[in-house]
């Protein structure tokens, strides 16, 4: 009954098999071995285009190594303010740009309005020295508020950033939420919709440490693979990484994984709208849920066991992931329910 | 019949094992599960004392990070030509310290002498603005010819060191094998000698990806777990982290592992020292071997399909690992010895 | 008639004079020459406490040297999104500060409201790893909007400060127009309102190329003097350094340049004021006048030969200087005001 | 008598002039008031060739920057142990590189032999993750020991560093002395020989704080200029810097400067030579002396009020400059020769 985050899961079973089977007998290390060797090929194919792919073992480590080939160390990084790039990384992207500026922009519904950014980029004095460099964009898939691009949204706003020379970085985190909200293919909101280089999250959907950095702009990776090893991201034991990856991608494990979260995420939703006096902050489009709800109320469901982060005092986050519960969705309902019509007087 | 590193090998079965067992149920991410929870106190009972423990994936984040917190931007760190952090890093030290500079220093069969650092110190020019300052000398244990430091080694080093405000770090990417070699105390070895902190190694004996940042000097372990998360080495599945190291320190298990690698090492130099025309370059205290082969000989074990690095035209470096098998070990010696007599016309 | 910048005047006479004194004979290098040796004194007499002193020769390398000092790279740096540091240094505050991040906040007449940090501060995650940690707070005095900070406003800033732990840095580039601009001692609107460090600026009144680095909290400037010269801002022939700041604090001398700006300023901006449709964006406290007028008024300023940059389509900054001419004022005066009449068809 | 360094002078009349006369009303700022904008024609005169020039105010900044653009992070810079860049800028080159790494090497009479790089190349290891990439050979021209690379030298070592896609780098904080010494032309020993980028030293030889950074590979300088601004290097006043440089190249002023220099170091050395027990250390073919003598006759020196630095217990430093007295070298020679013959009962 944890629904505080998508990371207190443990390992997809798929993927802990995946880990065994790695384990067999001696393999040449930094990525040398065949698991990562035909990795490329399988994320290419995924993808439906050519791709330059590197896994690392954390997604600060593949937002801040994707940044660090992106934009010169004097350069501005355009993001939301409450994006994980800008808020929750402690400053991993200006540790590994070398003091690259994130330019903190406001959202609607968890989204950066392609017009604020058309805006933004009018007046950052581009080509002007004493101001950083207009560099890159980079989009959270699916973002912090649970909402989610469709390509549409991130081909306007790819369309602003090629007008101005910037780079484009999607944040994936829950890149897999995404894609199975929108139903649409991996390739149609990446780099058909302008993204350049894509942090692929596995870690969220039921990897153990796993993401993978991919580049559809191929020539960005040039310097990639002597960042991460200076970074000390890459692994010895390489196989063992990849092995997260190919497993997590294959037989659609991360769609399926993603499928069941959106939908608990989605009975949570549709309990929580009908409750008296709880309000939906945002609309919930693949494994989060912001939520008004009255204090007393959230007193209860703490009392009750369930855990889960407060936004603010009256407002709670709820995450779903691929082994949540039904039960335990529906006991989370049930208490909300009860409590909400108590302190409305309903019972 | 890989003796290319002991980073070729997989996954100790124990640790496997506890990987399994950790993933049961939901945990709170970034080290406040359980597992992670109750690592400083096992460590500090292993060492005696009390520490503070980080859990990093690699060896190169580990040795980064703890000089990163042990030297100012304009320090210098002391350290040999061929060691780990100064050769094989890809400049991780400079990165993660913000641009400290390596004075590589020559060494005697892989140790640094202590009179080499006294002189250098000496004309160091502390105090003076136009040099970097003197702040860290940085051992490897065991090193990186395969020897290994007393105690007593380490701790006139450390006299040197302390005479000059210096802090003392190890590289223990080998430590399991240095401590069976010695037949001492992991304390002993470390902050009996005055180490301040050393970087305990795991991944090269049985773990998956798995090194702990161990702190004898805790004060400087402060500003810790901010670096390790900026520099993309917080896990939010810390679990899995920590679980590898409570395997590996649990039942003497990495003792036993190391001293499987170290007696096979044994074995080998003793089979390489009675060939004719071959060398060791080194004495052999642990489990990597450096031998003058003639090419011819160096050849036929390639072409027998023994995997192996070469150091030179005719050194090369052979390291056993916990599991390497006896069966290899002798089968290796027995082709080096039949085209060793080949060479020599003994045949 | 250039009212682009103060930075587009020359050098005071009397600056002239001592590097023309100062050039007779040799002298040590790097600070050992006698005037700089002297210069602590003469600081620390002016500012009525023992302050610790360092010259530079560019505002952007004082304020990101002083800022080097007061934050860990992880740290967070407060001040307002127009604030120099944030938008005019090209990233330096990143580059020395190994990586901290600035966190642009709103100002009203260009000052950083107290309850504004505040509000900020009650929400910033200190401890918390995930994000950068409060450890600076900035203030431009005279302000980017000409305004000026009074004590009690700084000493209201600092006392926030103070209990989220925070240094307090002044970027001083017209810290000249705002004393005298407040008429109270350079102590009471600094280390007795709580400044830690005062970037005191002499080359945007009268000196060619000289700050001082001023520490009050003289603890945070024991690795300055190392960090200054890594940084490439150690003069080998430091007395040039040090005595235009000599000379600019002998006689008044910054003040009286300064009384002169502020009095052009105030001219300046009472004759706006009685402007038909101009209009002063900010109150007009030194030597900075942000007014509004209409494009076709600008465009006849500009087309009789006066210089100054445009803020936006109607809004225009003048700037006036230690040797700005009373008789340009007037002459400035005189075309807004005849081309204001023409434009509402007054004359 | 002070015979410390070159940077114990104070600035050329000439320069001091300059700087007086550039004094004449306003200009803009940072690089576009008429003397700036002209100073790169000049630059491309002196050189016979079209050159980019940014003027910085210290070598540290000039050197720091060149290499900045011209290695990545995680590149290695090949450079001798006593090299300025390596030995006495506190760690600056790491610093504004963001963490490259220093080779040191070690050279004959101050001078790298092309072998020794070509060696040290062989086993660099291009192209392997592990291993800072080869990216810069830096030389000093004049070298620390007071030696001069023909020519013909700096070909062979540029062409060892085009073989393995090395740039050039020559710091040229006495480059006067040396062309002056080889009697060839500027370009004969800088791009015609290969240099990419020169810091092309003033300070130490008539100016008061002022260096060029001359770009003869035009592209690397794409992003010297946010450099510069970010490293706090971009003076607003900028005309007083391009005044020093353009006066120090006109009318061969440094040249005539460095020619007296060295006149007045090969008379010292002439005269050293013949004392007894006295021994030159180097050729001494610029404006640096460095000689054995014993301690009595240091001493006695010192005592007579002669200023120079001690290299070691019986090796001092000697350095003129452009305003060495003829009388203070015989003054100081004729102590010498006293106390020689003392010392060896001869008088």
């Amino acid at each position: 009954m944890n629904f505080c985050s998508d990371n207190v899961t443990g390992v997809s079973p798929a993927i802990m098999a995946a880990l065994s089977a790695a384990n067999d007998g001696p393999a040449m290390p930094y990525g040398s071995d065949p698991v990562s060797q035909r990795l490329e090929a399988k994320f290419s194919e995924l993808f439906e285009t050519s791709v330059t792919v590197f896994p690392v073992a954390t997604g600060s480590a593949a937002n801040a190594l994707a940044l660090s080939v992106m934009t010169p160390p004097f350069g501005a990084v355009y993001c939301l303010t409450e994006s994980h790039i800008n808020a929750d990384e402690c400053g991993a992207p200006e540790f590994f740009t070398g003091g690259a500026k994130l330019i903190p922009l406001t959202g609607v519904d968890g989204k950066l309005p392609a017009a604020t950014l058309a805006a933004t980029l009018a007046r950052a004095g581009a080509g002007v020295v004493h101001h950083v460099q207009p560099a890159i964009v980079s989009l959270t898939q699916a973002t912090e508020a649970g909402t989610v691009y469709s390509p549409d949204e991130v081909l306007e706003i790819a369309g602003v950033a090629q007008d101005h020379d910037l780079k484009v970085h999607m944040d994936g985190a829950r890149f897999a939420n995404a894609v199975v909200s929108l139903g649409c293919t991996p390739a149609a909101v990446t780099w058909q919709a302008g993204v350049d280089v894509l942090s692929f999250g596995a870690t969220k959907n039921g990897a153990m440490a796993a993401e993978a950095v991919v580049f559809f702009n191929r020539d960005l990776a040039e310097t990639f693979h002597y960042r991460r090893k200076r970074g000390g991201h890459l692994w010895s034991k390489m196989r063992f990484l990849s092995a997260q990856l190919e497993a997590y991608i294959a037989d659609d494990l991360w769609l399926k994984n993603a499928a069941h979260a959106n939908h608990m995420a989605a009975k949570l939703a549709a309990g929580l709208a009908e409750l008296p006096g709880a309000n939906l902050c945002f609309p919930v489009e693949a494994n989060e849920i912001f939520v008004k709800l009255s204090p007393e109320v959230i007193a209860a469901l703490h009392q009750q066991g369930f855990q889960f982060y407060r936004w603010d005092n009256d407002i709670i986050r709820l995450v779903t992931a691929f082994n949540t519960r039904e039960e335990d969705v529906a006991a989370f309902l049930a208490v909300a329910q009860r409590h909400s019509d108590l302190a409305l007087g309903v019972g």
